[in-house]
Protein backbone atom coordinates (compact mmCIF):
# COMPACT_ATOMS: atom_id res chain seq x y z
CA UNK A 1 0.00 0.00 0.00
CA UNK A 2 1.47 3.33 -1.13
CA UNK A 3 1.51 6.44 1.25
CA UNK A 4 -0.42 8.97 0.26
CA UNK A 5 -0.02 13.12 1.33
CA UNK A 6 -1.17 12.62 4.71
CA UNK A 7 1.40 10.00 6.09
CA UNK A 8 5.23 10.96 5.93
CA UNK A 9 8.01 10.49 8.51
CA UNK A 10 6.53 10.35 12.03
CA UNK A 11 3.19 10.47 11.11
CA UNK A 12 1.01 7.09 10.19
CA UNK A 13 -2.82 6.07 9.05
CA UNK A 14 -3.71 2.56 10.64
CA UNK A 15 -5.74 0.32 8.72
CA UNK A 16 -8.95 -0.95 9.93
CA UNK A 17 -6.74 -3.93 11.42
CA UNK A 18 -4.23 -2.04 13.22
CA UNK A 19 -7.30 0.32 14.04
CA UNK A 20 -9.58 -2.21 15.33
CA UNK A 21 -6.37 -4.01 17.34
CA UNK A 22 -5.58 -0.39 18.84
CA UNK A 23 -9.16 -0.07 19.92
CA UNK A 24 -9.38 -3.79 21.35
CA UNK A 25 -5.99 -2.99 23.70
CA UNK A 26 -6.85 0.09 24.94
CA UNK A 27 -10.13 -1.19 26.15
CA UNK A 28 -8.51 -3.67 27.74
CA UNK A 29 -6.16 -1.05 29.45
CA UNK A 30 -8.80 1.43 29.91
CA UNK A 31 -10.63 -1.65 31.87
CA UNK A 32 -7.64 -1.95 34.18
CA UNK A 33 -8.20 1.39 34.80
CA UNK A 34 -12.24 1.75 36.02
CA UNK A 35 -12.05 -1.72 36.85
CA UNK A 36 -10.08 -0.94 39.87
CA UNK A 37 -11.74 2.65 40.22
CA UNK A 38 -10.16 5.06 38.14
CA UNK A 39 -11.90 7.66 36.39
CA UNK A 40 -12.26 7.79 32.89
CA UNK A 41 -11.32 11.09 31.49
CA UNK A 42 -10.99 13.14 28.07
CA UNK A 43 -8.63 15.70 28.58
CA UNK A 44 -8.02 18.78 26.02
CA UNK A 45 -5.82 18.01 23.25
CA UNK A 46 -4.00 21.29 23.46
CA UNK A 47 -2.78 22.58 27.19
CA UNK A 48 -1.24 26.68 27.65
CA UNK A 49 1.87 27.11 27.17
CA UNK A 50 2.12 28.51 30.38
CA UNK A 51 1.27 25.37 31.85
CA UNK A 52 3.43 22.80 30.44
CA UNK A 53 6.24 25.57 31.22
CA UNK A 54 5.42 25.34 35.13
CA UNK A 55 5.75 21.64 34.47
CA UNK A 56 9.21 22.38 33.19
CA UNK A 57 8.16 20.84 29.81
CA UNK A 58 10.48 23.02 28.04
CA UNK A 59 13.55 22.99 30.32
CA UNK A 60 13.87 19.11 30.34
CA UNK A 61 12.51 18.39 26.88
CA UNK A 62 13.09 21.78 24.31
CA UNK A 63 14.15 19.65 21.44
CA UNK A 64 10.60 17.22 21.61
CA UNK A 65 8.90 20.37 21.88
CA UNK A 66 5.96 21.26 19.45
CA UNK A 67 3.86 24.30 20.40
CA UNK A 68 0.57 26.06 17.76
CA UNK A 69 0.15 28.92 16.40
CA UNK A 70 -2.43 30.57 14.24
CA UNK A 71 -1.55 32.77 11.08
CA UNK A 72 -0.85 36.73 10.72
CA UNK A 73 -3.37 37.35 9.26
CA UNK A 74 -2.29 40.70 7.91
CA UNK A 75 0.73 38.97 6.01
CA UNK A 76 -1.19 35.44 4.57
CA UNK A 77 -1.14 35.34 1.17
CA UNK A 78 -4.35 33.62 -0.98
CA UNK A 79 -4.11 31.62 -3.84
CA UNK A 80 -0.44 30.40 -2.88
CA UNK A 81 0.80 26.59 -2.52
CA UNK A 82 2.32 27.24 0.95
CA UNK A 83 5.01 24.43 1.62
CA UNK A 84 5.61 26.06 5.45
CA UNK A 85 4.67 28.81 6.98
CA UNK A 86 7.87 30.92 7.65
CA UNK A 87 7.72 32.11 11.87
CA UNK A 88 7.18 35.83 10.23
CA UNK A 89 3.99 34.46 9.40
CA UNK A 90 2.73 33.38 12.68
CA UNK A 91 1.11 34.92 15.51
CA UNK A 92 2.98 33.98 19.16
CA UNK A 93 2.54 30.12 20.19
CA UNK A 94 -0.06 30.10 23.20
CA UNK A 95 -0.63 26.02 22.99
CA UNK A 96 1.36 23.19 22.83
CA UNK A 97 1.25 19.95 22.03
CA UNK A 98 1.51 17.51 25.24
CA UNK A 99 4.30 15.02 25.21
CA UNK A 100 2.73 13.00 27.55
CA UNK A 101 -0.88 11.92 28.45
CA UNK A 102 -0.51 12.55 32.01
CA UNK A 103 0.28 16.29 32.44
CA UNK A 104 -3.23 17.45 31.94
CA UNK A 105 -4.52 15.42 34.77
CA UNK A 106 -2.21 17.60 36.86
CA UNK A 107 -2.84 20.61 35.21
CA UNK A 108 -6.41 19.83 35.76
CA UNK A 109 -6.06 18.78 39.21
CA UNK A 110 -4.89 22.67 40.12
CA UNK A 111 -5.35 23.68 43.41
CA UNK A 112 -7.78 20.85 44.34
CA UNK A 113 -7.57 18.63 47.95
CA UNK A 114 -7.96 15.00 46.59
CA UNK A 115 -9.26 12.28 48.92
CA UNK A 116 -5.95 9.62 49.27
CA UNK A 117 -6.40 6.76 46.25
CA UNK A 118 -7.42 8.93 43.43
CA UNK A 119 -7.25 7.37 39.91
CA UNK A 120 -7.71 8.40 36.53
CA UNK A 121 -7.51 7.14 33.48
CA UNK A 122 -6.78 8.76 30.15
CA UNK A 123 -6.31 7.81 26.62
CA UNK A 124 -3.91 11.07 24.73
CA UNK A 125 -2.13 11.63 21.28
CA UNK A 126 1.26 13.06 22.40
CA UNK A 127 3.44 14.53 20.00
CA UNK A 128 7.32 14.20 20.64
CA UNK A 129 9.94 15.72 17.98
CA UNK A 130 12.89 13.15 16.96
CA UNK A 131 15.89 13.41 15.13
CA UNK A 132 14.27 10.46 13.24
CA UNK A 133 10.95 7.96 13.30
CA UNK A 134 10.47 4.24 12.77
CA UNK A 135 7.18 3.01 11.69
CA UNK A 136 5.20 2.66 14.03
CA UNK A 137 7.83 2.32 16.75
CA UNK A 138 8.97 5.73 16.74
CA UNK A 139 6.51 8.59 15.85
CA UNK A 140 5.69 12.03 15.50
CA UNK A 141 2.49 12.01 17.12
CA UNK A 142 1.31 8.48 19.00
CA UNK A 143 -1.62 7.34 21.43
CA UNK A 144 -0.35 6.95 25.24
CA UNK A 145 -2.31 5.37 27.75
CA UNK A 146 -2.16 5.99 31.04
CA UNK A 147 -3.83 5.56 34.65
CA UNK A 148 -2.47 7.83 37.12
CA UNK A 149 -2.52 7.57 40.90
CA UNK A 150 -2.66 10.75 43.12
CA UNK A 151 -2.54 10.61 46.85
CA UNK A 152 0.15 9.51 49.11
CA UNK A 153 3.54 8.16 48.86
CA UNK A 154 2.23 4.71 49.48
CA UNK A 155 -0.77 4.75 47.94
CA UNK A 156 1.07 5.72 44.76
CA UNK A 157 3.81 2.65 44.97
CA UNK A 158 1.21 0.32 45.59
CA UNK A 159 -0.53 1.47 41.86
CA UNK A 160 2.72 0.77 40.44
CA UNK A 161 3.03 -2.57 42.04
CA UNK A 162 -0.25 -3.91 40.75
CA UNK A 163 0.47 -2.67 37.34
CA UNK A 164 3.74 -4.26 37.19
CA UNK A 165 1.69 -7.53 37.93
CA UNK A 166 -0.68 -6.71 35.37
CA UNK A 167 1.69 -5.86 32.54
CA UNK A 168 4.04 -9.00 33.18
CA UNK A 169 0.77 -10.89 33.23
CA UNK A 170 -0.41 -9.44 29.78
CA UNK A 171 3.01 -9.84 28.81
CA UNK A 172 2.90 -13.60 29.20
CA UNK A 173 -0.52 -14.20 27.79
CA UNK A 174 0.61 -12.80 24.64
CA UNK A 175 3.49 -14.52 24.38
CA UNK A 176 5.75 -11.16 24.40
CA UNK A 177 9.21 -11.83 25.39
CA UNK A 178 9.71 -8.50 28.11
CA UNK A 179 12.24 -7.25 30.19
CA UNK A 180 12.10 -4.78 32.77
CA UNK A 181 14.76 -1.97 33.35
CA UNK A 182 15.52 1.21 34.99
CA UNK A 183 15.51 4.13 33.17
CA UNK A 184 16.31 7.97 33.90
CA UNK A 185 13.69 10.66 33.62
CA UNK A 186 14.71 13.88 33.06
CA UNK A 187 12.44 15.18 35.48
CA UNK A 188 14.99 14.58 37.96
CA UNK A 189 17.80 15.03 35.81
CA UNK A 190 18.73 18.58 36.42
CA UNK A 191 20.41 19.58 40.10
CA UNK A 192 22.65 17.42 42.02
CA UNK A 193 19.76 16.39 44.82
CA UNK A 194 17.14 15.13 42.47
CA UNK A 195 20.07 13.05 40.10
CA UNK A 196 21.63 11.66 43.44
CA UNK A 197 18.37 10.60 44.28
CA UNK A 198 17.61 9.13 40.83
CA UNK A 199 20.87 6.80 41.29
CA UNK A 200 19.68 5.79 44.81
CA UNK A 201 15.93 5.09 43.92
CA UNK A 202 15.02 5.23 40.43
CA UNK A 203 11.53 7.10 39.06
CA UNK A 204 11.00 5.19 36.11
CA UNK A 205 11.14 1.49 34.92
CA UNK A 206 10.77 0.35 31.52
CA UNK A 207 9.11 -2.93 29.99
CA UNK A 208 10.97 -3.49 26.94
CA UNK A 209 10.33 -5.88 23.99
CA UNK A 210 12.53 -6.18 21.05
CA UNK A 211 14.51 -3.10 22.30
CA UNK A 212 11.68 -1.45 22.27
CA UNK A 213 9.79 0.40 25.50
CA UNK A 214 6.32 -0.63 25.30
CA UNK A 215 5.10 0.53 29.08
CA UNK A 216 6.56 2.65 31.50
CA UNK A 217 6.05 3.05 35.60
CA UNK A 218 6.92 6.25 36.68
CA UNK A 219 7.47 7.86 40.60
CA UNK A 220 6.98 11.48 40.28
CA UNK A 221 7.00 12.05 44.02
CA UNK A 222 5.41 15.42 44.82
CA UNK A 223 6.88 17.17 41.97
CA UNK A 224 3.18 17.54 40.37
CA UNK A 225 1.72 17.64 43.10
CA UNK A 226 3.62 20.72 44.34
CA UNK A 227 3.94 22.39 40.81
CA UNK A 228 0.15 22.41 40.39
CA UNK A 229 -1.13 22.87 44.16
CA UNK A 230 -2.48 19.20 44.46
CA UNK A 231 -2.78 18.47 48.10
CA UNK A 232 -4.05 15.67 49.96
CA UNK A 233 -7.48 16.43 51.71
CA UNK A 234 -6.69 14.32 54.51
CA UNK A 235 -2.84 16.18 55.08
CA UNK A 236 -2.89 19.34 53.15
CA UNK A 237 0.41 17.96 51.76
CA UNK A 238 1.26 17.88 48.26
CA UNK A 239 -0.31 14.52 46.30
CA UNK A 240 1.93 12.20 45.24
CA UNK A 241 1.43 10.92 41.80
CA UNK A 242 2.49 8.03 39.55
CA UNK A 243 1.85 6.69 36.12
CA UNK A 244 1.67 3.30 34.25
CA UNK A 245 1.91 4.38 30.66
CA UNK A 246 1.27 2.33 27.24
CA UNK A 247 2.52 3.58 23.98
CA UNK A 248 0.07 2.17 21.97
CA UNK A 249 1.59 2.05 18.70
CA UNK A 250 4.19 0.29 20.14
CA UNK A 251 2.38 -2.23 21.26
CA UNK A 252 1.28 -2.56 17.87
CA UNK A 253 4.16 -3.01 16.45
CA UNK A 254 5.83 -5.67 18.63
CA UNK A 255 2.31 -7.55 17.97
CA UNK A 256 2.14 -7.53 14.80
CA UNK A 257 5.95 -8.96 14.82
CA UNK A 258 4.57 -11.41 16.96
CA UNK A 259 1.55 -12.43 15.37
CA UNK A 260 2.07 -11.71 11.53
CA UNK A 261 -1.44 -10.09 10.88
CA UNK A 262 -3.84 -7.42 12.73
CA UNK A 263 -6.21 -10.11 13.18
CA UNK A 264 -4.38 -12.17 14.53
CA UNK A 265 -2.80 -9.95 17.23
CA UNK A 266 -6.39 -8.77 17.89
CA UNK A 267 -7.89 -12.34 18.56
CA UNK A 268 -4.43 -13.26 20.77
CA UNK A 269 -5.32 -9.89 22.84
CA UNK A 270 -9.27 -10.86 22.84
CA UNK A 271 -8.15 -14.13 24.59
CA UNK A 272 -5.78 -12.49 26.83
CA UNK A 273 -8.35 -9.99 28.48
CA UNK A 274 -10.65 -13.08 29.15
CA UNK A 275 -7.84 -15.04 30.54
CA UNK A 276 -6.59 -12.17 32.96
CA UNK A 277 -10.12 -11.52 33.67
CA UNK A 278 -10.77 -14.66 34.58
CA UNK A 279 -7.64 -14.36 36.85
CA UNK A 280 -8.66 -11.43 38.16
CA UNK A 281 -12.01 -12.54 38.96
CA UNK A 282 -9.99 -15.27 41.11
CA UNK A 283 -7.90 -12.88 42.96
CA UNK A 284 -5.04 -13.80 40.92
CA UNK A 285 -4.29 -10.07 40.20
CA UNK A 286 -4.62 -7.24 42.82
CA UNK A 287 -8.09 -5.54 42.87
CA UNK B 1 -16.25 22.10 39.81
CA UNK B 2 -13.02 24.83 39.19
CA UNK B 3 -11.60 24.47 36.28
CA UNK B 4 -7.47 23.55 36.15
CA UNK B 5 -4.83 25.32 34.24
CA UNK B 6 -5.59 22.53 31.31
CA UNK B 7 -9.19 23.89 30.98
CA UNK B 8 -9.42 27.29 29.00
CA UNK B 9 -11.62 28.70 26.34
CA UNK B 10 -12.08 26.50 23.90
CA UNK B 11 -10.37 23.89 25.74
CA UNK B 12 -12.27 21.35 28.14
CA UNK B 13 -11.96 18.32 30.20
CA UNK B 14 -14.54 16.49 30.08
CA UNK B 15 -15.01 14.48 33.53
CA UNK B 16 -16.01 10.26 33.41
CA UNK B 17 -19.33 10.79 32.85
CA UNK B 18 -18.87 12.96 30.19
CA UNK B 19 -16.02 10.59 28.97
CA UNK B 20 -18.62 7.77 28.78
CA UNK B 21 -21.41 9.53 26.76
CA UNK B 22 -19.07 10.52 24.25
CA UNK B 23 -17.58 7.22 23.86
CA UNK B 24 -21.36 5.73 23.77
CA UNK B 25 -22.34 7.64 21.51
CA UNK B 26 -19.25 8.01 19.32
CA UNK B 27 -19.71 3.42 19.11
CA UNK B 28 -23.35 4.20 17.90
CA UNK B 29 -22.45 6.78 15.04
CA UNK B 30 -18.90 4.00 13.80
CA UNK B 31 -21.31 1.45 14.41
CA UNK B 32 -23.72 2.83 11.41
CA UNK B 33 -20.43 3.29 9.21
CA UNK B 34 -19.22 -0.41 9.61
CA UNK B 35 -22.32 -1.83 10.17
CA UNK B 36 -22.72 -0.72 6.05
CA UNK B 37 -19.21 -1.92 5.04
CA UNK B 38 -17.09 1.41 6.18
CA UNK B 39 -13.20 0.69 6.89
CA UNK B 40 -12.68 2.00 10.60
CA UNK B 41 -8.98 3.94 10.21
CA UNK B 42 -7.16 6.40 12.46
CA UNK B 43 -5.70 8.71 11.03
CA UNK B 44 -2.69 11.05 11.69
CA UNK B 45 -3.42 13.65 13.85
CA UNK B 46 -0.95 16.20 12.25
CA UNK B 47 -1.07 17.02 8.27
CA UNK B 48 1.79 18.35 6.69
CA UNK B 49 0.84 22.41 5.63
CA UNK B 50 1.66 21.26 2.02
CA UNK B 51 -1.15 18.85 2.06
CA UNK B 52 -3.42 21.02 3.67
CA UNK B 53 -2.88 23.79 1.08
CA UNK B 54 -3.49 21.58 -1.84
CA UNK B 55 -6.73 21.08 -0.57
CA UNK B 56 -7.19 25.34 -0.28
CA UNK B 57 -7.69 24.95 3.62
CA UNK B 58 -5.32 28.10 4.21
CA UNK B 59 -7.15 29.94 1.34
CA UNK B 60 -10.87 28.98 2.74
CA UNK B 61 -10.15 29.84 6.62
CA UNK B 62 -7.03 30.88 6.76
CA UNK B 63 -8.18 32.58 10.29
CA UNK B 64 -9.28 29.31 11.80
CA UNK B 65 -6.03 27.69 10.78
CA UNK B 66 -3.16 26.62 13.38
CA UNK B 67 -0.17 25.29 12.45
CA UNK B 68 2.97 23.45 14.55
CA UNK B 69 6.27 24.71 15.03
CA UNK B 70 9.16 23.42 16.69
CA UNK B 71 11.45 25.67 18.91
CA UNK B 72 14.42 27.51 17.89
CA UNK B 73 16.92 25.71 20.09
CA UNK B 74 19.71 28.59 19.37
CA UNK B 75 17.55 30.73 21.28
CA UNK B 76 15.99 28.78 23.47
CA UNK B 77 16.10 29.86 27.30
CA UNK B 78 16.28 27.51 30.04
CA UNK B 79 14.90 27.58 33.63
CA UNK B 80 12.47 30.52 32.38
CA UNK B 81 8.44 30.50 32.82
CA UNK B 82 7.77 30.99 29.39
CA UNK B 83 3.77 32.53 28.61
CA UNK B 84 3.91 31.63 25.45
CA UNK B 85 6.73 31.45 22.43
CA UNK B 86 6.78 34.91 19.92
CA UNK B 87 7.43 34.09 16.89
CA UNK B 88 10.91 34.67 16.34
CA UNK B 89 11.57 31.58 18.91
CA UNK B 90 9.95 29.18 16.45
CA UNK B 91 11.10 27.40 13.46
CA UNK B 92 8.89 27.07 10.61
CA UNK B 93 5.62 25.65 10.50
CA UNK B 94 5.69 22.48 8.61
CA UNK B 95 2.10 20.92 10.20
CA UNK B 96 -0.98 22.31 10.64
CA UNK B 97 -3.54 20.65 12.80
CA UNK B 98 -6.78 19.47 10.98
CA UNK B 99 -9.68 21.60 10.93
CA UNK B 100 -12.03 18.36 9.78
CA UNK B 101 -11.63 14.76 10.15
CA UNK B 102 -12.36 13.66 6.69
CA UNK B 103 -9.25 15.89 4.80
CA UNK B 104 -6.39 13.28 6.25
CA UNK B 105 -8.60 10.07 4.79
CA UNK B 106 -8.54 11.92 0.90
CA UNK B 107 -4.82 12.93 1.81
CA UNK B 108 -4.36 9.16 2.49
CA UNK B 109 -6.45 7.83 -0.78
CA UNK B 110 -3.68 10.24 -3.13
CA UNK B 111 -3.26 8.82 -6.41
CA UNK B 112 -5.18 5.63 -6.13
CA UNK B 113 -7.89 4.06 -7.73
CA UNK B 114 -10.78 3.07 -5.71
CA UNK B 115 -13.58 0.68 -6.45
CA UNK B 116 -16.79 2.48 -6.10
CA UNK B 117 -18.59 2.69 -3.31
CA UNK B 118 -15.53 2.61 -0.67
CA UNK B 119 -16.39 4.11 3.06
CA UNK B 120 -14.21 4.93 5.76
CA UNK B 121 -15.41 6.33 9.09
CA UNK B 122 -12.77 7.81 11.50
CA UNK B 123 -13.19 10.02 14.09
CA UNK B 124 -10.45 12.77 14.48
CA UNK B 125 -9.51 15.52 16.92
CA UNK B 126 -10.05 18.86 14.67
CA UNK B 127 -8.92 22.34 15.03
CA UNK B 128 -10.49 25.82 14.73
CA UNK B 129 -9.30 29.09 16.20
CA UNK B 130 -12.08 30.95 16.66
CA UNK B 131 -13.55 34.65 17.90
CA UNK B 132 -15.14 33.27 21.01
CA UNK B 133 -15.80 29.93 23.19
CA UNK B 134 -18.92 28.60 24.48
CA UNK B 135 -18.31 25.99 26.44
CA UNK B 136 -19.29 22.19 24.75
CA UNK B 137 -20.59 24.46 21.35
CA UNK B 138 -17.87 25.75 20.44
CA UNK B 139 -14.44 24.74 21.02
CA UNK B 140 -10.76 25.05 19.53
CA UNK B 141 -10.36 21.41 19.84
CA UNK B 142 -13.38 19.08 19.61
CA UNK B 143 -13.97 15.56 18.24
CA UNK B 144 -15.17 14.91 15.12
CA UNK B 145 -16.89 11.62 13.55
CA UNK B 146 -16.94 11.00 10.09
CA UNK B 147 -18.42 8.64 7.39
CA UNK B 148 -16.73 9.24 4.51
CA UNK B 149 -17.67 8.00 0.74
CA UNK B 150 -16.11 7.91 -2.21
CA UNK B 151 -17.04 6.75 -5.41
CA UNK B 152 -19.48 7.52 -8.29
CA UNK B 153 -21.95 11.13 -7.66
CA UNK B 154 -24.73 8.64 -7.38
CA UNK B 155 -22.87 6.23 -4.49
CA UNK B 156 -22.14 9.74 -2.60
CA UNK B 157 -25.80 10.72 -3.35
CA UNK B 158 -26.92 7.55 -1.60
CA UNK B 159 -24.72 7.48 1.42
CA UNK B 160 -25.99 11.00 2.07
CA UNK B 161 -29.72 9.78 1.94
CA UNK B 162 -28.97 6.92 4.09
CA UNK B 163 -27.48 9.24 6.98
CA UNK B 164 -30.34 11.30 6.43
CA UNK B 165 -32.51 8.68 7.54
CA UNK B 166 -30.10 7.48 10.13
CA UNK B 167 -29.89 10.85 12.07
CA UNK B 168 -33.36 12.12 11.76
CA UNK B 169 -34.34 8.41 13.24
CA UNK B 170 -32.00 8.99 16.05
CA UNK B 171 -33.00 12.61 16.73
CA UNK B 172 -36.37 11.33 17.24
CA UNK B 173 -35.30 8.16 19.53
CA UNK B 174 -33.68 10.00 21.84
CA UNK B 175 -36.58 13.35 21.54
CA UNK B 176 -34.29 15.79 20.48
CA UNK B 177 -35.96 18.71 17.99
CA UNK B 178 -33.91 18.96 15.25
CA UNK B 179 -34.33 21.06 11.56
CA UNK B 180 -31.88 20.51 9.11
CA UNK B 181 -30.93 23.44 6.96
CA UNK B 182 -29.05 24.10 3.97
CA UNK B 183 -25.52 25.84 5.02
CA UNK B 184 -22.63 27.07 2.83
CA UNK B 185 -19.41 25.60 2.65
CA UNK B 186 -16.20 27.68 1.65
CA UNK B 187 -14.83 24.83 -0.28
CA UNK B 188 -17.58 26.44 -3.04
CA UNK B 189 -17.49 30.21 -2.06
CA UNK B 190 -14.94 31.27 -4.26
CA UNK B 191 -15.22 31.87 -7.87
CA UNK B 192 -18.54 32.68 -10.09
CA UNK B 193 -19.11 29.00 -11.30
CA UNK B 194 -18.54 27.40 -7.82
CA UNK B 195 -21.17 30.07 -5.97
CA UNK B 196 -23.15 29.88 -8.64
CA UNK B 197 -23.26 26.08 -8.15
CA UNK B 198 -23.75 25.92 -4.74
CA UNK B 199 -26.91 28.45 -4.79
CA UNK B 200 -28.44 25.98 -7.39
CA UNK B 201 -27.58 23.13 -5.21
CA UNK B 202 -26.49 23.38 -1.69
CA UNK B 203 -23.53 21.16 -1.00
CA UNK B 204 -23.82 20.81 2.92
CA UNK B 205 -26.77 20.11 4.92
CA UNK B 206 -27.09 20.94 8.92
CA UNK B 207 -28.86 19.34 11.45
CA UNK B 208 -29.39 21.85 13.85
CA UNK B 209 -30.64 21.56 17.56
CA UNK B 210 -31.18 24.38 19.59
CA UNK B 211 -29.33 27.09 16.78
CA UNK B 212 -26.22 24.47 17.08
CA UNK B 213 -25.27 22.47 14.01
CA UNK B 214 -24.75 18.96 15.40
CA UNK B 215 -24.56 17.10 12.18
CA UNK B 216 -23.41 18.03 8.45
CA UNK B 217 -23.89 16.16 5.58
CA UNK B 218 -21.55 17.62 2.50
CA UNK B 219 -21.35 17.14 -0.80
CA UNK B 220 -17.61 18.07 -2.16
CA UNK B 221 -18.62 16.71 -5.87
CA UNK B 222 -15.07 15.52 -7.25
CA UNK B 223 -13.24 18.61 -5.62
CA UNK B 224 -10.93 16.04 -3.14
CA UNK B 225 -10.93 13.30 -6.17
CA UNK B 226 -8.80 16.41 -8.50
CA UNK B 227 -6.96 17.62 -5.64
CA UNK B 228 -5.37 14.37 -4.60
CA UNK B 229 -5.28 12.39 -7.73
CA UNK B 230 -8.29 9.82 -6.41
CA UNK B 231 -9.79 8.04 -9.59
CA UNK B 232 -12.61 5.50 -9.91
CA UNK B 233 -11.08 2.51 -11.42
CA UNK B 234 -13.91 1.45 -13.49
CA UNK B 235 -13.89 5.03 -15.24
CA UNK B 236 -10.21 6.42 -14.41
CA UNK B 237 -12.20 9.74 -13.36
CA UNK B 238 -11.46 11.49 -10.44
CA UNK B 239 -13.79 10.39 -7.35
CA UNK B 240 -16.87 11.97 -5.99
CA UNK B 241 -16.75 12.13 -2.29
CA UNK B 242 -19.27 13.19 0.37
CA UNK B 243 -19.22 12.66 3.88
CA UNK B 244 -21.58 12.60 7.00
CA UNK B 245 -19.87 14.26 10.34
CA UNK B 246 -21.14 14.78 13.80
CA UNK B 247 -19.36 16.94 16.30
CA UNK B 248 -19.22 14.83 19.59
CA UNK B 249 -19.09 17.63 22.15
CA UNK B 250 -22.02 19.46 20.51
CA UNK B 251 -24.15 16.48 20.86
CA UNK B 252 -22.94 16.14 24.48
CA UNK B 253 -24.30 19.57 24.80
CA UNK B 254 -27.78 18.96 23.68
CA UNK B 255 -27.90 15.53 25.71
CA UNK B 256 -26.95 16.78 28.34
CA UNK B 257 -29.46 20.20 27.84
CA UNK B 258 -32.67 17.39 27.09
CA UNK B 259 -31.77 15.07 30.08
CA UNK B 260 -29.97 17.04 32.73
CA UNK B 261 -26.90 14.30 33.55
CA UNK B 262 -24.63 12.01 31.40
CA UNK B 263 -25.75 9.28 32.97
CA UNK B 264 -29.76 9.78 31.80
CA UNK B 265 -28.20 10.92 28.65
CA UNK B 266 -25.76 7.96 28.10
CA UNK B 267 -28.87 5.56 29.05
CA UNK B 268 -30.99 7.63 26.36
CA UNK B 269 -28.14 6.88 23.80
CA UNK B 270 -27.96 2.97 24.86
CA UNK B 271 -32.15 2.15 24.19
CA UNK B 272 -31.99 4.29 21.02
CA UNK B 273 -29.31 2.34 19.97
CA UNK B 274 -31.25 -0.81 20.94
CA UNK B 275 -34.46 0.54 19.30
CA UNK B 276 -32.43 1.70 16.16
CA UNK B 277 -30.55 -2.06 15.75
CA UNK B 278 -34.16 -3.47 16.11
CA UNK B 279 -35.56 -1.29 13.02
CA UNK B 280 -32.06 -2.09 10.78
CA UNK B 281 -32.35 -5.63 11.55
CA UNK B 282 -36.21 -5.24 9.84
CA UNK B 283 -35.66 -3.64 7.10
CA UNK B 284 -36.44 -0.22 8.47
CA UNK B 285 -33.34 1.66 7.50
CA UNK B 286 -30.83 1.23 4.92
CA UNK B 287 -28.16 -1.61 4.78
Amino acid sequence: MTAGLADGPGLQTLSAGATVLLKRLDALLEGWGTGSGAAPMIMPPLLPVAALSRLDVYDNFPHQALVVSTLDLTLHQPGVQHEQFMPGALEPALFGLPSAACFAVYLHHEGRALPDGTTVTVLGRCFRSEEHYDGLRRLLGFHMREIVALGSHEFTQEHLRGFEERITALADALGLTMRKEAATDPFYDRGGQRALLQRLSPVKHEFIVDDLAIASLNVHRNFFGERCGITLDTTGQAAHTSCAAFGLERWLSVLYARYGSWEAATEAVEKAAVALGAADRTGGAER
